[in-house]
């Protein structure tokens, strides 16, 4: 159904509270046996005694846990609880129903295993310590809704202490489908990305991660704005992960709020709470690039967005150009556990973006720069790209 | 089929290891949605926007995760990896295939959705930690494979601390069948149980657990065999578990080795390696009731024990009688569970016990004394009475 006030708006009819618990009565996922245990024969074979053979060839050559277990299609979907979606820290257990739903997720477009852990543990060197003792159990793990900036130094130091893929989604995922909706939006509009002056809002995981790879994509003009205004090197009490987007972004010395950020910008990417006055859209260059994608309100009205930008972008699902990472974490995980990768390299997520943009540009318009949630070619896409580019830096 | 040689050997062609190994490829668990994810209403339903309402109503009121998430019927099977089978401590990733088996297990006969985690990780402390932080993932705790003597700490512990069932498998599990077990051989051979003088060979998990449940169901003559011979009061360096089982059992104050335990007793409980000499069955009481559950090799020569014995039983599927703890950990759990237990008492076991013993009343016979491992009517009946046992106990 098309809004006539707006004919950008594409309304769903309104989820009541009924449907939405139905849609959660005894969870959401189910974990059964791979094959039929119906005899004797079967019981001997899957558990004692025959299970014995396995478990000692495992214990002499361990890469045949990737064959004979299923570590090699599994992945950890691992949170503290401190920042579920907009709802801040509401604990391990009330976090619970947004990892099962990650996790279907993972079934429904790669077909992996995906396992929910909610941790009761918000001290970071606890957390790694905690992750590091479970890995063993998995093929990889999706770090999820874990509040900066402890969420930072958490996968760094997980990346460097297993021999596994790690990735915060909440980053990278997020990060990968931003960098692939406005690569198509410049393929559009017929601009350069790497010349853009892009305006970044929000310094938590996604905006840094965003920051990264957009300048892993050279983009060379990056602002960023926080709840205190531009992020720039003279100022004071930046935590270490904003004095490093200090050294790496903001090179016209840019300073003040988010008037002086938007001057002249050709993109905006919100990556925040709150919202963006009229007046920073009128500072802006000519045509530009909105994505704005607070859920479920975005920073910028969607009406002043519409009169506004060229390309515009936003998290809801009743909006064309959702930006969701739904697109990205299936495909890297399967393409990382295919090609048995021991991490997820920026190569790898710029392979993903890339991915990810080319299923979209078959049918490339202003309302389609990223390809639908449920188009079921991404994830495979995105997991060869993935694969391939895991492969290349191995040679 | 049946060996001419001895009518009690019902063999199963040998397995062999293409069979095995074939039965394990790409692992043995599937975690699928639980429905379809098929339109963006689904997407919104499962995942954003309609988690948040979900997650914000368990953080209001907890107890709705018993409801609205899987908790309420996914058990995590945890191991360290250090006791695996008769393997030893092979690690973690070795032991895997065996939590994959078990975790197929529950979902066979019980329909419990369990989860297979190993730690990298020994230490009894921190072993401790890193389950507690896990805790609010699952709804249920079942300790696997961890050496003696630390499954006692780490399992007392976990049930001091956390507030849902725990139970170490390998201790429990074992003890219940082999009680119902006992009983329906007492039942058989019209003797009292009570009045039995029972001899346990091997004071790891299974042993001490089993003479603890013979002690909480009225047998009172228990004489324990370690390796170092009869568990008495008066010997030295017993550590605390030995020490509480010395002053527990061996009422007569039986000192020395294997013919001085078996002297006049009426059952044997093998739950060690090793073998019995036949000089020891020969000081036994008449017709004694001899349970060697060592696997694959008995700790009585299954030519002796039919010779000498009046019942049987073994821990193997290829003769009658087959203690398998399949028999008890899926319906306690499923049980426990379902009455919303926070914990798995002695009670609840004794009934766990009862039932699988009268679920075999029906077809009782010398070589019927427990149930099949496949019978389907055994964990519901397990169930049912855990369940019941644990209401009991609260009001």
């Amino acid at each position: 159904m098309t809004d006539v006030r707006n004919p950008h708006v594409h309304h769903i009819a309104e989820l009541s509270d009924d449907e939405i618990f139905a849609a959660h009565e005894s969870g959401k996922l189910s974990v059964r046996t791979a094959r039929p245990l119906k005899t004797q024969r079967d019981l001997s074979l899957c558990y004692t005694p025959g299970v014995a053979r396995v478990c000692t060839a495992i214990a002499e050559k361990p890469e045949l846990a990737n064959r004979f277990t299923g570590v090699g299609h599994t992945v950890a979907i691992i949170s503290d609880g401190t920042a579920v979606l907009g709802l801040g820290d509401i604990g391990p257990r009330a976090s619970l129903p947004v990892m099962e739903g990650k996790a279907q997720l993972f079934d429904r477009f790669a077909g992996l295993n995906a396992i929910p852990i909610v941790l009761d543990e918000t001290d970071t060197d606890r957390l790694v310590d905690v992750i590091k003792a479970i890995a063993p159990s998995f093929g990889a793990i999706n770090l999820e809704d874990i509040s900066a900036p402890r969420c930072f130094e958490v996968e760094r130091r997980l990346i460097e202490d297993l021999d596994m893929p790690v990735m915060h989604d909440d980053q990278h995922g997020t990060a990968v489908v931003i960098l692939a909706a406005l690569a198509n939006a410049c393929r559009l509009l017929g601009r350069d990305m790497a010349a853009l002056k892009v305006v970044i809002s929000g310094a938590g995981a996604a905006g840094v991660a965003c920051a990264r790879i957009l300048d892993d994509a050279g983009v060379t003009d990056i602002v960023m704005l926080d709840s205190r205004g531009v992020i720039h090197s003279e100022r004071d009490n930046l935590n270490p992960v904003k004095q490093e987007l200090a050294a790496r972004t903001n090179p016209r010395g840019v300073t003040g709020g988010v008037v002086d950020a938007f001057t002249d910008a050709d993109c905006f990417i919100g990556l925040s709470a709150g919202s963006i006055p009229e007046e920073a859209l009128q500072v802006m260059a000519e045509k530009p690039i909105l994505f704005s994608l607070a859920n479920p309100n975005p920073e910028i009205d969607p009406d002043l967005a519409y009169r506004y930008g060229a390309v515009v972008a936003t998290g809801r699902s009743d909006l064309p150009n959702q930006i969701n990472n739904v697109l990205a974490f299936p495909g890297i995980f399967h393409g990382a556990l295919a090609a048995g990768a021991t991490g997820i390299t920026p190569e790898m997520k710029l392979a993903a973006s890339r991915a990810i943009a080319k299923v979209a540009e078959e049918h490339l318009d202003i309302e389609h720069i990223v390809p639908s949630p449920l188009d079921p070619s991404v994830a495979p896409a995105v997991s060869k790209a993935v694969a391939a580019a895991w492969r290349d830096t191995q040679n």
